[in-house]
């Protein structure tokens, strides 16, 4: 059988860390290349005067072009000009105000962006990055001089950085970037913390892009796991194991694109509370410097960041798929319904309409548990549940102008209190959770009966997420 | 060529055990971990007043989250708390019982229950099974380290175990839980007695679930073998080489979900028709201590699990298959034909409905007899044949409430006296059909002319077996 | 590019053998284990007197099953009861009545039957042979250890045995039977004279089995090559890479099944016709002791058997594909149009129907000629080419019963001299062909003017098989 | 994330070579194994009389069938007959005309041609190469001896080829000729200019044929990557990575096929535009000796060159299919929109159609800029672009012809003088394209408004090409 998750007396894996994904921002998505010192305290400033630390934001990742190759002694050397005071500087800074601090290379000869990769450099490299006082590694895929092909062959190209990790001593959360190539769904949990399971996400919600090219959802031999992967085309692919991801080691959905501006406000919602639920990491793509107020009060969401780092650690799950429905210019519609359950009992239902048309969608209780016993063998459906809508307590776009726009901090602490906003820092989601603080739980809207169904109407491109309680 | 079945002197496989399919109880698909001392002596004990050792079942096996770890000199140990007189002491009391004992690991670091596995540790585990009185090893796939993406790496590391167990010199029969992965059907039967060709089942008949994942019966790279996989899709996915089973060497079809309330009545008799026909282990997967009086009068059929146990151990094989019926809300609807030989000379034929509607299901001696000679140039299509319905004789309700509510042995020997029911320990299958024995024969309810068709009305979602007997 | 074909100045294949496919005739698919040196003798001398080997049947291939283990020392030992005399006598008894003796292992730990496999045994087993005095070699996969995977692992396999019998001295033609796996036909040519490219034939002209499995004919890695794989399935798999086939390296679609009795008269001539022109070996699978009339003069036909043994080598390829015509119960339903350039500056078109109607079926000069260029471009398109049936001169039943029923050598002789058969032992193919002998060259029937078509109206389940020459 | 593209502070590929694709000319599509000293000088001075030196042809690549095998010393040795004066004067020839060398071996024991392939002799035979003087070298794929099946297996292979080459000190481009197997697009950046991707081409525009075989785009596991592949074949299956070309390592999608006779001058056109855009090489293969007037004017078109040859080399993706479309005889049917960034901020767009129909075909600037931002976010789409028809100011047939028909140097120096054709030999593109040189840009015939499309009516089989040009 397979990965089983609900287990207490159990061997930890590796390294111990994560047990919820991480969460936190990279630069990739917006900024590429463009990386430098000040772009990089710069962030680490907006996200915590926007709050964002404060709902759980911690990691600041820089991904590729910080390096200058190597010096003599073949030892990594960060680029004077973008970086003057070195890597150990920025993570001094990062952690003197509460952050954490991300670092980038590629299992290969060179990384994506052909600055010196860390293949056959794995023990010092590592040594760097714990040297220099980083929490965080993205191991990338490119120029891997083909040693890939089997599970085997790409297993071993990243153990030796697991292991060479694990040998500094310090805790580093090691995040996989292979792509989802070679089966990595079923080893990645035994070395890394995560693992990317597509070729790169890209601004759209669902355009079907040949880049992206695995279209085949079910193929773990992608030709060519690229870039321009929408969010519907990730889904689609993490649902044949959505459920490998635990405490400790989670699928990998990519970075957020919420606030790039390609996609509709209800798109980011649902392309956000999507990886939330399956329990990816949430790293933030976008440009924080330019941050609008409408995307502030998308990801500053308490209660859809409560799915995301609720301790039972348990990914949601597709329980239905209709693709008999309206179809786009690009051939492309369909409705999900995904579902998993929580730490406290609850269950979280997302109804999510990828179709070309604003559609009902409706789920009963029977397949809502399934997984609990098919055939409404499940106790939970002969009993009432209470439907929580996890966006009806979304920040006001007022509110967030307000914090963006705030004078100084003082404005910025009367705004969170008049709005009593949530603050894991001072209150970590477990405990939230566990003291049912109300602002992680949505608003009440309605109740499904025992034996009965979920049935919402679902604007196009958008989704519903609902927590059910039970009703006694 | 491949395989060839029907021969005599021929060398035997590796261990000469199980040349019938195991038959016995399984703890996990209905208690998971929740595994424990009295939990197996308590279903040994009704196992043996059910009947249920009689008609055959005679391995218990332990699953996983049975273990503590290992002792400093890298021992397996069992958990204290729950076998708290240790693993030899359960043997040595199945063993007075009349049954069997089987035990689970992993070719893993871990576990699925992240338990210690037995990867790199096969010689101590091996020993530690021998010297614990085990009979049966379940041998699983979690936590592998990638080792895995061409049959060599699997083979060689399912192999490493075979090797241990054959060193011990105790006979254990070892049954392979790869999924199915690297191509097992074509050397699992090398080393093993079985070999698991699919992720995990669950207790539907029909329903597909992504986290099942390998929709493509062909694929021997399923992306993902997880569990959520129903009767059908497993009964599809072995089609393409349920001929390979053979004495000694199984396909193995995973445990049985009879009685756990997922499918109605009908599609559990499938089910357990479909797994003893196909040559499945016959493990029962249900919580024998809420065991119901349908549940008994299913799995205790003689007439069923004769085909399972018959010498000459031809596993059924798919003749037909029609996708051009009802579908259901799924999409999913089909009706199947299999067939197989029996050592007597009889034919088994099973007519199984998955459509979305009752149906007639035809088919004619020609195909029947297809593996004879195509295009009715074989023998077997010129005679008439006698029709026996293997569900006529099935125990009443009554009976089998009588047996699981009776006070003492003696009440249960007096129902059973009464229905003149099979004991398998008494008088073995293989006896009991050459003897011509009619309680393993079924009912007479027809015949078929030479050149004609067997034709039945078959309700939605279920089976009518029947057995062919030369009328002559 | 691609293994070119058509040139001189190269260097020869491996062992310089089997400059046309061997022909001839094996036990398996009609007698299977049933083998015995009377067996042998008694077809040997059948194939004398029915004038087959003198059409060019030399190979008396025995199958599996003829060993009796191993000797103290390691060495094969044949089976003394079925053949007490040893194999050396069988082939000196051949090789006196100007035949060839070939033979049978896997290259696994055991033959398919469970007799003693060679894989590891390969340097004694080679010398077994040569000492044997065998001609031939047919060489199988089952029970491989897992040693597959990748075209290196398979390459291996086979190739520790294709270098142990050069290092014999002897001439051994080198058979692969590995069903297609591992991209066999990119390495198959390196080391043996034939590669088998699919699952075991049956003896169906067109009927779809879930054990032959390899349903999707352009994957290398069938789930499980089996058996009950019919004669259009075999065509399908081979058409994406029939022109691999070259002067002593030949893809082996399997052995005949004509005159077992599952398929019509026009079937096996399709059937027949079809591996002659593709160049797969020709080996007879039927019983010859119970050869029909029919039978006979299907499989004599000198004006078929002519392609097959054609000099120039070169295999006929798949040139149209038609799937929108009338489908059988089963859901098949096609007509295929193959052609191939002959030695002389012939070419011969097969029009293959493999619906459910009698169909016309039309192919213009263009697509005939489309690999000497497209578009129209090829100069045979500009010319008149004579269109001669290849069947029009199949011998009378009448004749085809005098040969089998005749008292004597001298009432044989007399029918073929009245006939005035062709006899290759006394002109070879390559010679009757460079003379024109018209016994070769069928009968003509018309013609195609320059940049017209051939059409002809092709009965349900049969194939017209023209030669088309020049009209200058 | 993948391959960055855009970046300049990065390290140099292995060997620094091609920068931009490599053109020239190669005898095999024409000639086959027809090679000798003369066709190799007599092309060379086509080369140069008939301009197309000129514009850019600069190698001259003789390809498989040169060999005689190995001298005692293990050295290969040219075929005295073909090449009476050895291969260093062949070089010397070409580099006192302004042209380089390019030749051919394959990774294998034998080349295709089934001369002496250079697996296991890379030292040696690199050493060879660099002796004669050769600029450019390709590397087949035939009978590699089954070392492929992981990327692992073939990189190595062509690696140890790639070290050679670097240690002998010459400069040589490395062109990988492994049709596309072992996912080389995610490797052969590493160690080589350029790598096939398909099986060879064919001179057909869009016909399907079995032999090319691969017919799943996806699959990097072609079953049989042959030949006969068409244009619009080798399109799709490029289509999953063509962004993976980058200076100094190119997609190569085989040599043209223009001028050979089997596709229409529209077909040529189409077919030689989208190579240029895709950034394959460009390798004549035609026979220079018969060329057209019609066929030297598609292939001496500077402004489609110049997309080739533009320095930032970013090759044109495909951002649209449309396979809803008439469909010919064959099933073949779909349009195509392609778009690529070049170097000035000019963008090209090619409209293809090869549906079996004239079509509108039209494009949002919003999809044509996809990749700076999808959902219109791009600032590409807020402004107007003038648009340019590459095609518009072809050579006439008539200069062409007097091209062709020159009496000597002067008449034809008269002849590009008269239309002041592009000589890049005295302008390189990249400064052509620098100074805005007119004759690079096509003729404007129109313009598209900030949020508008690009539309026009293609004919059946045939391509616009426009180079969009900021209106501002």
């Amino acid at each position: 059988m397979l990965f089983l998750l609900f287990l207490t007396s159990v061997e930890a894996l590796h390294n111990g860390l994560s047990r919820t994904p991480a969460m936190g921002w990279n630069n990739w998505n917006s900024l590429y290349c463009d990386v430098s010192e000040s772009l990089l305290l710069d962030t680490s400033q907006i996200l915590i005067d926007s709050g964002l630390r404060d709902v759980g934001y911690q990691y600041v990742v820089l991904d590729d072009c910080w390096s200058d190759g190597r010096d003599e002694a073949g030892r990594w050397r960060a680029d004077a000009d973008k970086f003057p005071h070195g890597m150990k500087y920025i993570s001094d800074s990062l952690h003197a105000r509460g952050l954490l601090y991300g670092m980038y290379s590629s299992a290969g000869e060179l990384t994506c962006g052909r600055y010196a990769g860390s293949l056959d450099h794995e023990k010092e490299d590592a040594q760097s990055l714990a040297d220099w006082g980083v929490d965080y590694f993205k191991y990338d895929n490119c120029y891997n001089l083909g040693r890939m092909g089997t599970a085997k062959l790409s297993f071993d190209r990243y153990n030796t950085m697991a292991q060479a990790l694990l040998d500094t001593g310090r805790e580093i959360v090691y995040s996989i970037c292979n792509w989802g190539e070679d089966y990595v769904h079923s080893w990645g949990m035994s070395i890394a913390n995560s693992w990317r399971i597509s070729g790169d996400i890209y601004d759209s919600f669902a355009r079907p892009d040949p880049i992206c090219s695995c279209t085949d959802e079910r193929d773990p031999h992608c030709i060519a796991p690229g870039s321009a992967c929408s969010v519907l085309f990730i889904l689609n692919r993490v649902a044949a194991y959505s459920d490998r991801g635990r405490p400790g080691a989670w699928n990998d959905l990519d970075m957020l694109e919420v606030g790039q501006g390609g996609m509709t406000d209800e798109e980011y919602k649902a392309h956000f509370s999507m990886w939330a639920m399956v329990k990816s990491p949430l790293l933030l793509g976008h440009d924080l410097r330019t941050m609008t107020a409408k995307t502030l009060s998308i990801i500053n969401n308490p209660a859809i960041i409560a799915l995301n780092q609720d301790p039972l650690g348990s990914p949601a799950i597709r329980i239905a798929r209709n693709e008999s429905v309206p179809k786009d210019g690009f051939g492309v519609g369909e409705t999900h319904v995904w579902s998993g359950t929580l730490a406290n009992g609850d269950q979280v239902v997302a109804l999510l309409n990828a179709a070309d048309a604003d559609l009902p969608i409706s789920i009963s209780l029977e397949e809502i548990f399934v997984r609990a016993g098919p055939g409404g063998r499940a106790a939970q459906t002969k009993q009432e549940w209470l439907v929580y809508d996890l966006w009806a307590n979304r920040m006001s776009e007022t509110h967030a102008h307000a914090i963006l726009d705030a004078a100084d901090d003082a404005a910025r602490e009367a705004v969170f209190r008049s709005v009593n906003w949530y603050n894991a820092t001072e209150l970590p989601y477990v405990q939230g959770l566990k003291a049912g603080d109300t602002r992680l739980l949505g608003e009440k809207i309605g109740s499904v009966l025992a034996g009965g169904k979920l049935e919402a109407l679902v604007a196009r491109h958008s989704a519903k997420i609902f927590r059910l309680r039970p009703a006694s």
